[in-house]
């Protein structure tokens, strides 16, 4: 098993957390982003989407995506969950990791992909071409607002993203705010003291630094 | 158990069909969108997102997002797996069926979005209004197109979109297509044969009349 990575790529740093915190260890291997070898033939047989990250299995089979690799993890190795324990935990998990996706990881790569001057006709990522859309970076700048105050008020009222535990919605959570801190200046807001005390708790998790 | 669900809501749709395929009964409570009864307060105590479906559960938890309620109902109902049966089945088709949802369903989702007078600050559902941005319907059709086109090269080598069993990237296929050429405008092409295939045999299933 190995993973195909970039320590550039948001979305593998969501699966280097949930490894690091279910103990998993396994072979990484980097992709590198900035020579575009994600447009590479070779990468292209192991991932037509020309995305990081891939979990190639030991017997080839390639898992893109990061809900579906976490998937893969969870089911193999299934101490230490992080997509809830029971069904309607599983469900709860899922509801609120997709929320934190759709409302903040979403909007902040759009944000981005739509700003940044590299990526021109690259403004979604994939095997096709489509142009920036200069309205969607103001757009994103408003969504990630109303993230921050939606996911504020949630946790006024409950310690983590989905609920009573730390899930894998946390770890959608920290790393789409590193993000948006570090890629698009949008930090948490001085007045969102909950966010920022659910920040600082997952933040200081060991896997945070995976 | 209830459901709370439109008749007009291909994302209900999603889960009708679901139901349907394992033969999962239970009271449908109809949202009247037309009526703009998910903005009701009553409807808002149960979806603060303002949104259908949602699955109310006899405790009173209320389960939204599609992939959310399927996983209820998959650990719940076990019978007639559609969401893979083993660790890497179960990840494959959470793989196909999010790139389904991602290149597919939320391509035809945004641009009728986006096009249609009656949602012109209503652009993206949720709780926060945002104005329609008119480059982003052209850009959907060319997504829709090449989305076509991706999968009826994949459905060339395989019967169902995740592979050999029909699963849950079969339901949001056959939804994205009805949604995509009842409200977009946009039907498979003709000469897309393999994909042609594939929905001959999925919309004939009794539970694409869910």
């Amino acid at each position: 098993m190995r993973l195909y990575h970039s320590t550039a790529s948001p979305n593998s740093r969501r699966v280097r957390m949930f490894m690091a915190e279910k103990g998993i260890s396994i072979p990484f291997q980097p992709v590198n982003l900035a020579e575009k070898e994600q447009f590479s033939d070779a990468f292209k047989a192991i991932n037509p989407r020309q995305q990081v990250p891939v979990l190639v299995l030991d017997d080839g089979t390639a898992i893109a995506e990061v809900p579906a690799i976490w998937r893969f993890l969870e089911e193999s190795h299934p101490e230490h969950p992080l997509l809830g324990s029971d069904a309607t935990g599983k469900a709860l998990v899922a509801m609120w990791e997709r929320r934190v996706e759709l409302d903040g990881f979403a909007p902040t790569m759009e944000g981005v992909r739509n700003a940044v001057p590299g990526l021109k006709s690259r403004a979604l990522s994939g095997p096709h071409d489509y142009e920036q859309i200069p309205g969607l970076v103001e757009r994103s700048k408003r969504r990630v607002a109303n993230f921050y105050a939606d996911f504020d008020a949630r946790l006024a009222n409950v310690p983590f993203m989905a609920g009573a535990d730390f899930s894998a919605a946390d770890i959608t959570g920290v790393v789409t705010v590193d993000f948006a801190t570090a890629a698009f200046k949008m930090p948490i807001p001085e007045d969102s003291r909950a966010l920022r005390r659910w920040y600082e708790t997952v933040a200081a998790r060991p896997s945070a630094k995976a």
